[in-house]
């Protein structure tokens, strides 16, 4: 049996979740709750030491991090409905947006950072908004660049299928509507955030939709 | 005629030196001054609509951009000296490690971030150097006790050869050395790091072989 280790509201759990959902793969799993601490307990540092979700353990038992690791590792074992174009030219801009969350934006806004800026640098409320908001912003101006200007881009972030730029899309739209980003500026990203969240894949992936979700 | 544009201190403009020179690929270099700002510029805008380094143009005049994707770009196009293990299983472990790295150590130090702390957050030098290192030291005891653990680790991160992981590890490597962070608890890391440094595509894209470091 496949078992993802994630929390509902986690980013990156939320993209293997899309991942596992549209490949078709049954899983069980296993919530590991982010405001109780639990990921830096002896069980989650075992399969992830760096005291982080998700983790996938595969039918083998290999336990899998990384999220985007993860969901290029369950595109090649279950090719059908790729998660990447079929030519390298697409491939290359489908993880280079895929990064520009994943690398750029979400990092900077993950939980233990944000704890960081106030337990250790007595960021202010208001201040720790401002970060969320602005890294979001930063990254959001650059993407909706692309997806509005390269011809790659069609209903989804690239073409009329939900490739791996997809689901690290849809997670960081829920994040900033989440902080209350004002989203106006970006009307490509909202617009594919849209078609994303119609097909099932995504509506069961989502954080509401997650059994440790609160009622 | 293959061009990168970067910088010879960028981590991310570093790892493409590294895998542009593995794969044995000519190519040009343009400097993009990230402390003159030149980033962002309206023509490297053109190319990144982040204003981030680095950006590959490609013979086809294709642009990339997000190191990482670019380096699966070069493996898949030059599948010689392969960047990436034959097998699923380590291609996961591969990208999971490099992704420690530039998904969760890389992204928090960037220049951008250490420019917000200090102008907006009015961080002082020492916190500045403080949350530095505190990334550092988080992903290198993570990575230490991977590269330790797990039996896929050899000479390299991954076997004994070089691989995605390694040309992220060594970049990273540098940083640390550079911002003066101590390396004793990451024995692994540092074998590991002078094992690739022994490499001529290694040493030649290292920061201070570059055209536009410091004399």
């Amino acid at each position: 049996m496949t078992t993802l280790y994630g929390y509902f509201r986690s980013s990156a759990a939320y993209r293997v979740r899309i991942a596992l959902n549209l490949k078709g793969l049954s899983y069980d799993q296993v919530p590991v709750n982010l405001v109780k601490g639990e990921q830096h307990g002896d069980a989650n540092r075992a399969r992830n030491p760096q005291g982080l979700v998700p983790s996938l353990v595969v039918e083998d038992g290999q336990v899998l991090n990384q999220s985007l690791a993860i969901c290029e590792y369950l595109n090649e074992k279950h090719p059908e409905k790729p998660l990447l174009p079929a030519d390298a030219e697409g491939r290359v801009r489908v993880r280079s947006l895929a990064q520009i969350v994943a690398c750029e934006i979400h990092p900077l806004n993950n939980l233990r950072v944000l704890k960081y800026l106030v337990g250790e640098m007595n960021a202010t409320e208001e201040a720790k908004l401002a970060w969320y908001r602005h890294w979001i912003a930063e990254g959001f101006t650059a993407l909706e660049a692309m997806l509005s200007r390269e011809a790659g881009s069609g209903d989804f972030c690239h073409g009329d299928t939900p490739t791996l730029a997809d689901l690290c899309l849809v997670p960081q739209v829920y994040n900033a509507e989440r902080f209350e980003c004002d989203l106006t500026p970006y009307p490509r990203i909202q617009e594919i955030a849209t078609n994303c969240r119609a097909l099932p894949a995504f509506a069961q992936a989502a954080p509401e939709a997650q059994t440790d979700a609160p009622q």
